[in-house]
């Protein structure tokens, strides 16, 4: 089969090659890939910048969709025919995230998705929401259950509550969304008016240009009242954060969100004396993913695709992911 | 100044008389009441079914609307001219109803709004959202609340749940219109195919008259796939809460709410062996009530007022209680 | 290899036979068993009160403690000769309880445990504490999680609380300890002054003989200040949940716990009148089960077994449970 | 009456002088104060690092017990007689913060308890465990709740759990002792053998050396077998907080405490990848002191109090402080 593999650091080292198709084992299925999606770990695993100590040659990418083809022995939850989605870690099915589950991400350390067949635990896939495109449902493992987690699962937001989101990448539009349909107020942030545009089309109650804005946590203050917002996305690192502090309520909540947040150095006082909570999120378990499937399909919730590549154009997703100017997902079609 | 008391049990005994209008003392607020609104418990009250050793004469209600014409000594957090409401604990701010603060719900044990001015502590009035007409706001203290903390404060409901709420009243169309605005679906109950017509409109997204349907625990079951609701709103007391119970998903919540929930007797056993979680519900503290006006406000949402009294006409609003086919809440306006 | 099997409802269709010794497929491990323990669901089970439509012949109980011998293909986390007990729930490794894992109870749908080998899907069997005998790890997976699961996990049980175990069995006496070890006050009731004095030297601060003090709510409420307690363990089914109900504080925690709760009825105003949350407890998970073997190990805690009988001797430990006269926990050697 | 004023910043800023006697206004209880505890805070308050923007002269102070020996109009909580501390926010009764509830900390913007006599909200007080000196009593509003707060109210920790204090000072030895009473293993550190042994002697289960042993957080990982520790009270600052993340587990708790915690900078990556959460804690209400008290008395708990200077020795008191040699809490007596 076709599969692309990382053999070296840097984008040279992406390469398409050919491996024996996988079997699915006692326990696994085997899935026919269908589309897939980037996140911004991707493109720091290709440069090297996640993990420096990768296995290669290893296949990239976490987030896939495909069409079960084959199923090993004892596998009950899922049957020939269906279509599913892989989960960011193929061994973390619910409760808290053990050693074990942590070792199991995709794409960084372990075989990823992109390539033509995955063989995969039967634990480690969920069926999809059926109004939903394969690239579409294919942005789900990580980008989706990450802001999932954050602002439902952990966050427990409610409808009334503000929440914050930076940018318009994958994490932070996917927040934009749940928070607008759990009925909370969104302030979102961007260089651009044209994506502010967008996103307040999306739902999003406030925008404010953090280029035209730098003090932008002035604005966020402005906009509260004075008070802040009960629940910041963090995605910005080190830059930000500081900001976010100030821009979040007595008693709020600033998630750390997916590797963007990078290796910032921040002041922990005002933490202490505003009673904040920092939680650091890691995507989610599939007990999560399936709560929020659920959410997706009752508002036959559109995740927003900015992009589609095919299979072979691979290596151009990349570059757009490095170029930074998408809004929402990235995606490849296989 | 005129006030409605509660001289004997029964309809008879609720008459219209004069009182010496009361003064704002030390930490207190004078309002001179502008809309109140009724509850079952209200009509329970009158019949003697609520507190059968009731002090009279006493001033009936719990839920008023006022503006605010005098300030007692150290008061700081309300001024003269604001709009309030009161709470439906004069004296629950906070976390954990304490026993002090269950003495203090107003109307059934100490005197209530239905009277020209009424005095409170400060710490027993509350602002309500600046989009609401007076009657409107004066629905919220107690059938609001009584929904918010149930889905809301205590049930932690969130977007792709499914809520059970029974019936029509006023705490049953507040808990559609919260499930709604919060991303849940809503299935609810009614004997009526008018009344669920307008219920689909508020936002139901599937309704059954239990009439036609006397197995309505059937219909949700497959309405939910054969899951259950996440949560059912339990308004209906004895004979629906062992159908309730049957309607609920494995660790499913079931709201015991308010007072129509009755005398009951039931079988305990699938509330084990389903892992069900019961909760008494009795209304909330003024801080869940400000997260609630938080919602209101965000997306003005308007309670359901079936019917507006004069305040010479309130015993015509404890009748149109009685009868019991009324859809949201029967008001009075001062 | 020998088993019991129920061929009949009734103490006479428990009979010792010869099974072909069951093999460790894919995925799973092979026990050979050490020990068992009894719970009053077992007794129920025997003479077709649990599971009325129970598939015969049927190997009976659920809990018990084995050393493994074998492992199947693609096993990792259990490696042979390690020491293990089984979980009650074949399938709950974590988070919520799902379909699939409500099915997967041993002993009384699925064959249990009282056999000589056993093989149970390496996510089905979990590490003991090393300082405990076989009998006495053999006394965790069902009576020991679900007090665990009540108190600890669902209950939040914190230092300076108070609790109400009632009786002596195993689910009351786990309750017991796990609660003491907490830093919560203990009252315990019996109907045996014996095992007052008994429970007291585990860490009861107050006991209760309900056949003398049969109104034995008013006596906690005296030996609470008149305020009730934090949580009731309820065990005792239709008779005494209207006691329970009293005997908790305004906003306290009720939990119906394994089978004794039996078909009660009852009136379901006080829970809401006083905010109580109800809560079904069965059993738990591995995750949880890993969070009680920490305590226990931590504090070298020792279940209580009151007697032990022979693998030959399993109908006489029947016998026992039905005479009800035990203390804590009933258990085989095999 | 005679009180302690600060007047300018500096040791020499802080005077003993006279006041009138203040009185109990309505809604408000006077007490004679019996004794006052020290907390770090208070050094810096009165060296102008904690408040620089002080209003002066202000009496300092915010820890205390009194003897009530007026109370105003309307007070119904408390009576002449009553001994009581006073609770660090004299307006947070329950739930969360608000606004006007952290502004009303005492000694570091409005005056505190190092006078004869104090008058305050007699929500403001709190009745005190019974077994207590006025000494050990007066160390329980903010050193003692800020530990309880951190582990039991939002830390939720159970027997079984694990937590890591740093250092033997007021917050430190709480959360040692209240870990303890919960059935929590508490590893410990100092830079003294001495005072390690005395930790000992209270409860700790491991103590480390922090000067013979700089790599502290490696040696609570081989204690707690590669695993890391459930919670870390961090007191420390900047130099521990890179230390603390590595000592915790994965989806382990920090606990952001009091002012020692300083301007520290950090690398926040560590936090995400391994899903922990930092919660910064200041303090709590006085429905958690309640929580604190019943376990306090429950177990007869002891403070550790380790000096004891009389009210004209009060300056001595700071001094030990910046000492910073001090076991537990140091206390004045008037």
């Amino acid at each position: 089969m076709k599969a692309y593999e990382i053999e070296k650091f840097g984008f040279d080292g992406l390469v398409l090659t050919d491996r024996p198709q996988p079997e699915a084992k006692a326990g696994q299925v085997l899935l026919k890939m269908k589309a897939a999606s980037l996140n911004y770990r991707d493109l720091m695993t290709v440069k090297g910048q996640y993990n420096p100590r990768l296995h290669m040659p290893q296949i990239p990418l976490s987030d896939g969709v495909g069409e079960v083809v084959a199923v090993g022995e004892g596998v009950t939850r899922i049957k020939v025919g269906d279509r599913v989605a892989n989960t960011f870690f193929e061994k973390w099915v619910a409760g808290e995230l053990t050693e074990e589950g942590a070792k199991s991400a995709l794409g960084a350390g372990r075989d990823g998705v992109l390539a033509e067949y995955v063989a995969l635990d039967e634990d480690g896939v969920i069926h999809v929401p059926a109004h939903l495109s394969d690239e579409a449902a294919a942005t789900l493992p990580c980008a989706a259950l990450t802001a999932w987690a954050a602002l439902i699962t952990y966050g427990k937001l409610k409808a009334g509550d503000t929440i914050l989101a930076m940018g318009t990448g994958g994490v932070s539009i996917f927040a934009l969304q749940f928070a607008a349909l759990s009925g909370a107020r969104v302030i979102i942030t961007s260089s651009s008016d044209a994506k502010l545009e967008r996103a307040r089309q999306l739902g999003a109650s406030d925008v404010i240009n953090y280029r035209t804005t730098p003090d932008w946590e002035k604005e966020v203050l402005k906009l509260t009242g004075g008070r802040g917002v009960d629940h910041v996305v963090e995605v910005g690192g080190a830059g930000t954060f500081a900001k976010s502090i100030r821009a979040a309520r007595r008693g709020g909540t600033i998630s750390l969100i997916g590797v963007l947040a990078g290796g910032g150095e921040t002041n922990l006082m005002p933490i202490l004396m505003n009673g904040l909570t920092v939680q650091g999120i890691f995507v989610g378990s599939r007990q999560m993913f399936e709560t929020m499937n659920a959410a997706i399909a009752l508002h036959r919730m559109k995740p927003v695709v900015d992009q589609v590549f095919g299979f072979e154009e691979a290596p151009a997703a990349y570059q757009m992911m490095a170029a930074g100017a998408h809004f929402g997902k990235i995606c490849i079609r296989f």
